[in-house]
């Protein structure tokens, strides 16, 4: 009963991802079929397809910034039908009945979210295959409705870099003057620039490249400064009220704590794979907060493509074909990504 | 045109404290001099005295928990008189004119706050002398009014233990309902624990000791938790909105951070010599905050006074002439002191 799908999968932590063909579910009552237009590539993609995080299934089929049209709905959807525009993000599934759930904090669903990819399956058993593939078969709540005025491809990565960056600048009410830094210029990075400045906030750009300050500057920065010089950063002592730090290689967060004013937040978006050494001293003096923030939930993921769609923000991406995608990889691991590979899926 | 005072200092980072005398300035017209009649003991003193923080100018005369009775009043003091009971807590100035200190958080004023010890004296030059001291005089402005109701040895932990714990309680809205873990049953921690209970929160006790248990109970713990036994630390994960850290020796922070549920706060009072290794991950997953909080302004200190002598808090102490302060610093350092050591000024 159920549809053979095309994809690309890796079958262990080390070889070049290849061609695989799984089944997807057939579309029940509440479910939603999409046909992949785009996926977007995101950093976790391969961590995990590497093993880096533990806990992989092989073969794994990445891919949760997803976008595609609507060929087939289940009797009792109402938010979309054939024809739709659709997205998918980083969740498929979750209890929806606990009190995260019914927050729209589904990340953080008491029984446990099933991820995009390299979940457990509810449906079929086994684990979940993401968006490196055909099509998609997916719970309705899980769905996003995207505007057909943006360009699609540019969309894709909002399904995870961008609602990944919005939430915390809107959780910790991100607005008109606050003074932000934004440390990492890379897929998260761009997006919180973007974000930053569309919410009116002063933004200044945190990164060790001193070729990407245009870069920046075009994305909305307002100000740059170089992290690898001490001068330029002692002379940001104090000046942030928030600090979104993208950047999952381990740095030293004392650093950055410093550069928050009385009572600032640095908001931690990427997960460096070892521990960070923090001074006691840099929360204290200063009431200061150091948080962090998953993704989003599916009512703010919404929110967020409607925002976009209103005020034309896309992410700014790299069109590939599917058979690149072991160079993309590559490519990204140096940081040579402007800002975001995007899978064409109709490439597969 | 000072006044020769007598005191305990050290005279350096090994010998005892030993008997010492210094002047304290003529009043001025915005000063209040004051009669100390008690001096709490923290462990700050001794961190100080030893030059376990770097910066401490010998003779050094600690205490910032103070409380006496007003003997003298500048011409434009308008809070107090002679003859009021009067306390001074962790600070004798600031600038009074940056926005922080408008704001009433002066221990984050822009220009530097004064220390009431080891601090750069603003009017006679030379570092300011703390209250293991006869007397100390103080602009008006960083004297809090002391209620009579109270046992007045009781109160003098209330300028450094008692507001230290109440801020951060009070800046993160905990109140009815809120389920707070309080770590470390120490001078801080058995203040945190009455003021949670008072505020209406639920209060988990977590400590290193099984035998502070019943203390813990009768300061206002609802419940107990045993820190060196991992099952009952595993039973909480997830179970906190609020941790109040209080421990300053190095522990593990990742430990705590997953015991608090969505959104939740920890939040350090107490300062580790050593950085402490945190995961983003344990940040990340639950959206949670590790934050820090540092005394509270002169406003606050005030107001929490009032609350004390509104709901009869005081911190539980032991009494001791000022010859034993010695003994006392080593008791100290093995935990042995419920809950804070309180000199009796008169015995100088």
């Amino acid at each position: 009963m159920s549809t053979a799908t095309k994809a690309f999968a890796a079958y262990n932590a080390t070889d070049d991802m290849a061609p695989f063909s799984f089944e997807r579910r057939e579309v029940g009552p509440r479910d939603v079929k999409i046909e992949i237009s785009y996926c977007g590539v995101c950093h976790s993609d391969l961590h995990q397809i590497r093993n880096e995080w533990g806990g992989t299934v092989y073969p794994i089929v990445p891919g949760h910034e997803i976008v595609g049209r609507v060929t087939e709905v289940g009797s009792e959807v109402r938010k979309l039908k054939a024809g739709d525009l659709a997205g998918v993000g980083c969740l498929v599934d979750s209890c929806q009945s606990c009190d995260n759930c019914k927050k729209g904090l589904e990340q953080f669903c008491r029984n446990g979210s099933t991820g995009t990819y390299n979940g457990k399956d509810k449906h079929l058993g086994g684990v979940t295959y993401g968006g490196y593939s055909q099509s998609i078969v997916v719970d309705e709540h899980f769905t996003l409705k995207i505007s057909e005025k943006l360009p699609l491809e540019a969309v894709a990565p909002l399904l995870c870099a961008g609602i990944t960056t919005y939430s915390p600048l809107r959780h910790w009410n991100v607005g008109k003057g606050t003074r932000v830094a934004v440390v990492g210029l890379g897929g998260l990075g761009h997006m919180g620039i973007k974000f930053a400045a569309a919410f009116g906030a002063e933004v200044t750009m945190l990164s060790t490249s001193p070729e990407k300050e245009k870069d920046a500057k075009h994305l909305g920065a307002h100000h740059f400064a170089l992290t690898k010089d001490p001068a330029q950063m002692q002379a940001l002592t104090g000046k942030f009220d928030f600090i979104l730090d993208t950047v999952s290689a381990p740095h030293d967060y004392n650093q950055y704590l410093q550069m928050l004013d009385t009572d600032g937040v640095m908001c931690c978006v990427g997960a460096p794979p070892t521990p960070s050494q923090i001074m006691a001293f840099s929360l204290i003096g200063g009431r200061k907060t150091l948080a962090g923030s998953l993704i989003g939930g599916l009512p703010e993921t919404q929110e967020m493509l409607d925002y976009c769609a209103e005020h034309n923000i896309v992410s700014d991406i790299e069109l590939i074909p599917m058979r690149d995608i072991n160079k993309a990889y590559e490519r990204m691991l140096k940081g040579d990504v402007r800002y975001r590979f995007v899978i064409d899926m109709a490439s597969l």
